[in-house]
């Protein structure tokens, strides 16, 4: 591993630690520093403030739990993976989805949600024969990115009181749905 | 109209005129009362908090602007007519939605969006043949209405750039396909 990863892996891995007990909001820079045992300034030769600390922390776990399967179409177990990735990790996430304002983490979370499952939706629609337009597309995309983003915040919120391969499968059930119907609609 | 309701709506209009230029966050109910010319303390005979006269005003203005079509099962026309009114009201739900945290007003509008279309859907279910269980119908509602709700919230902060009628029609197709769907699925 380059000594950047590294370091960077220290700094992330002390946001989480903080973000244990308490809210994102309230985390400074000082304090992740002083917990990584790293001067202060070096945060800033990798992170440009600690938003993007949290969003790279995200996109590097989280590849680290799904990269597997990407090439497989299998994306309903991409969903599971990230579903028990948050199961796993989720005072740190209902820290870190707590309060939603510009620029906040549920943004990136929906951004990159969409990309994720964009391409699984055109898997499907392929599947499905249904000849759909870029803009239908990326609506659909779009929508079902706010879908799948909501209910796992709202599970998170909930404890995840649903056993994440039940989630997963109730939403892969209406993704498929969605594009089994669109085939039906522009046929 | 009931004096009471009378005093409620002032109350209502002085938040929607302060919310023109203020956060709703950075509004005060010294300041809506002041506006409103009404003594301060009559605020609490009505609602508990500012958050609760937030709600308060969209459902009464969103029942005014819908209540002609509920009975009729013309959902398409309930969801332009609530886009429509979003647009009017822009600046106003903007400075509504723009900080989300626990109890806010985007928590409220979900849980609206959510009870609004769950009888379309029902509706829909039943034109397509689809057989659902209560659960599944309940998990389909949460999912949309978090569809609606983001895909909602994301116009107005592009500023309503897509006319409303395409909008509604967008989404309608999605539920339109998701219901068609299901009953592939299920049938």
């Amino acid at each position: 591993m380059h000594e950047s990863l590294i370091t960077k892996k220290i700094i992330a891995y002390s946001l989480k630690k903080i973000m244990q007990e308490t809210p994102f909001q309230k985390v400074s820079i000082r304090q992740i520093m002083e917990t990584a045992e790293i001067r202060r300034q070096t945060f800033y030769d990798y992170f440009q403030d600690k938003y993007e600390l949290l969003s790279w922390t995200y996109q590097q776990e989280i590849s680290e739990n799904i990269r597997d399967f990407l090439d497989y179409e299998e994306w309903e177990k991409v969903l599971y993976r990230m579903l028990r990735y948050f199961e796993a990790n989720q005072v740190f996430y209902r820290n870190a989805l707590a309060v939603s304002e510009q620029n906040s983490f549920d943004t990136y979370f929906y951004e990159h949600t969409k990309e994720l499952f964009q391409t699984a939706l055109v898997d499907l629609a392929r599947k499905n024969h249904a000849e759909l337009t870029e803009e239908t597309m990326s609506f659909v995309s779009a929508f079902a990115a706010h879908g799948i983003v909501g209910m796992t915040k709202e599970w998170l919120f909930n404890e995840c009181a649903t056993p994440p391969e039940i989630l997963a499968r109730n939403i892969a059930d209406v993704l498929e749905s969605t594009m089994k119907g669109m085939y039906r609609s522009h046929a």
